[in-house]
């Protein structure tokens, strides 16, 4: 994937760590506690909607969201916290750039059932377990 | 698409209005003239996320997701409503079947910029106004 000129929105590291790259997105760990929680960016100038994507790369995109769900769920391990149903959104109302979050949720977790975008402050790692989160979400997705 | 055996979920039934069949999905749009939003519903049993679909599945539905992004727009021209960014979301934390939200955002929307999902109560559509969407959402979409 070119991704000559891609620069991440800074809004990104300002609230999650880079785990790694994937062929299309950079993947990012959201920065909050309370739900196992990935964020991937199509590493291309410019893009705010799917469609912005070619068909090859809107292919790339959901086999992508797959494997972040896997990477998800292995997060979860780390905290504590087993994700019972994955949680897809492609937003952008507050950033632009074209982003796809995958969240874990169980029931009575923080906004059960509604969505999490917006609810309550977010809650941050424990150090120790930021980096375990970080190890087992590139084990997951094979990010050496 | 093999879709013997597929029940919608009569929670669809309850609170859309059915626009057609395309390969993989069938089409509602949200009986929620506060926005314009289609669901896409795949027509397989048993399906709760993204992964139980097989990858060419997967390609069908997010090339799917892009054409109601289109029929969105065309909604929003009925409502009056003009869509100035996509939102997309598979949650499933309320009716489990698989299902996804194209739903169409403005700056100022009653829920702007957080997401849709449990705000408020549904705005009746007019009647007229709803045939008026369903035929432009079925234009859009080549449905016949």
């Amino acid at each position: 994937m070119e991704d000559f000129g891609f620069i991440l929105d800074p809004a990104f590291e300002a609230t999650s760590v880079s785990v790694g790259k994937l062929p299309l997105c950079e993947v990012c760990l959201q920065a909050d506690a309370r739900w196992p929680w990935l964020v991937l960016i199509p590493q291309k100038l410019g893009l705010r909607e799917i469609e912005d994507l070619n068909v090859v790369q809107r292919g790339q995109l959901i086999e992508e969201a797959v494997a972040a769900g896997a990477a998800v769920r292995a997060v979860g391990g780390v905290l504590g916290l087993p994700v019972e149903k994955l949680n897809l959104g492609a937003l952008g109302n507050v950033t632009p750039q074209l982003h796809l979050h995958l969240v874990g949720r169980r029931a009575g977790d923080p906004a059960w059932p509604g969505p999490v975008w917006g609810v309550g402050a977010a809650q941050a790692y424990p150090v120790e377990t930021l980096a375990q989160a970080v190890v087992a979400a590139r084990s997951a997705l094979n990010i050496c």
